[in-house]
């Protein structure tokens, strides 16, 4: 890592708990308007429609099309799987819940520790999400970035090898000089591919108490910590 | 301003002092190498290519080319204006200096100003500088942005209304909802004419104590401010 300049970071699951964040607000949604629902199952789902629905972009069957547009449609398909006709909801009733993304809430050592490494690193995010819903969680979160990256910058997503290619490019480095952190071996694997250096943090209830995959590193990546400051620690940031 | 949500700032003059920044380190490497020359002049020379250079882009000529680029382009042109040679300096002193364009010196009120209004507006740069040119500024300047929105994200310069429309809409707000900062009476009028909606705060010495233009407001912008305190001011910000 020692030629490493920038860290730039996977968002969901790795700097954020997307579930945690999303049941809250979907159980809060469903609470107000229907009856008990099962909030983390319901946040399951609709993050279950995301990597299909990236997968129309990637194939190159649908133009590039933001995040936020994409968890839209999802929503609505969810919630009828759920049984819900969500023409009956309203379009701001489910333009606030969408907007759920935009306010998930950091890893209790996220902050702490992307601090620590911004004394050393230049620190932005690598993300699927677009522009917005990166900048509004920097905000509610507090994430200290030095900018925001998103998904409309590379006009790629992950594990396309221009996400990662073009990312280094408009921050003028070399593919080395940029290290991905990430909490799932195989975006590491496509960021390595990609020429990119790595680094592992486990985070192992992101799926919840049952969660089977990504539970360590499995590849030797350049860096593998258990937490943001067992990172910065490992890299030599007081 | 009340429907106003960001703050969109213009940077080179509006946020930071280009002028006084480029002629110190100018001045720095012509004392290493040459003799003294008169470093504003060179400043003010180099900036002087700014905008034809742009314009060969937005007329179609040249495809979008990011402004370190422009920028590295023109330093040779004007160090041969300057009667330098710039092959004989090697392209790592060139690079360096190049790079005193990410290394600008805000305003004094610019980070006092920029942290009282981040706590009511979303704050990013509308500039026709790239990513890692506004990321390292950022860096090194403490410029408090929510997003660094450099001029790939449009890929358009100022003052095409595409730079403008599409900051709105990366953002996810209406045009009217974004306020376009900026010392430059036709930097605001483009932005009006786009939609957004309009802020001038004078720069009266950004190009030095001989100024003639933009010294004042020549349209009703929404907003006119002396500093980026007094705007915070005129906004409510605390």
């Amino acid at each position: 890592m020692q030629h490493v300049k920038a860290l730039v970071f996977d968002v969901f699951g790795t700097v954020v708990d997307w579930r945690t964040s999303i049941a809250r607000e979907a159980g809060a949604f469903f609470a107000k308007r229907y009856r008990a629902v099962d909030a983390e199952a319901f946040a399951d789902a609709w993050r279950k429609r995301y990597q299909p629905a990236m997968e129309e972009v990637r194939s190159g069957r649908r133009p590039f099309t933001r995040l936020d547009v994409l968890h839209r449609e999802n929503l609505e398909l969810v919630l009828a799987d759920f049984g819900i006709d969500p023409k009956r909801e309203g379009e701001a009733a489910l333009d606030a819940l969408n907007r759920a993304w935009h306010r998930l809430d950091p890893w209790p050592d996220t902050v702490a520790g992307l601090a620590r490494l911004k004394t050393k690193f230049f620190i932005a995010p690598l993300s699927n999400g677009n522009i917005a819903l990166l900048a509004n969680m920097g905000k509610h979160a507090g994430l200290p970035w030095d900018a925001i990256l998103g998904a409309e910058v590379a006009r790629a997503y992950k594990p396309q090898p221009e996400a990662y290619l073009r990312t280094a490019e408009v921050l003028a480095m070399r593919p080395e000089e940029v290290a991905l952190i990430a909490a799932h071996n195989n975006d590491l694997a496509a960021a390595r591919e990609a020429g990119l250096s790595t680094g592992f943090v486990a985070r192992p209830v992101e799926h919840g108490a049952a969660q089977t995959t990504d539970l360590r590193a499995e590849q030797a990546w350049d860096v593998v910590a258990d937490s943001f400051t067992d990172l910065a620690t490992k890299l030599g940031c007081a």
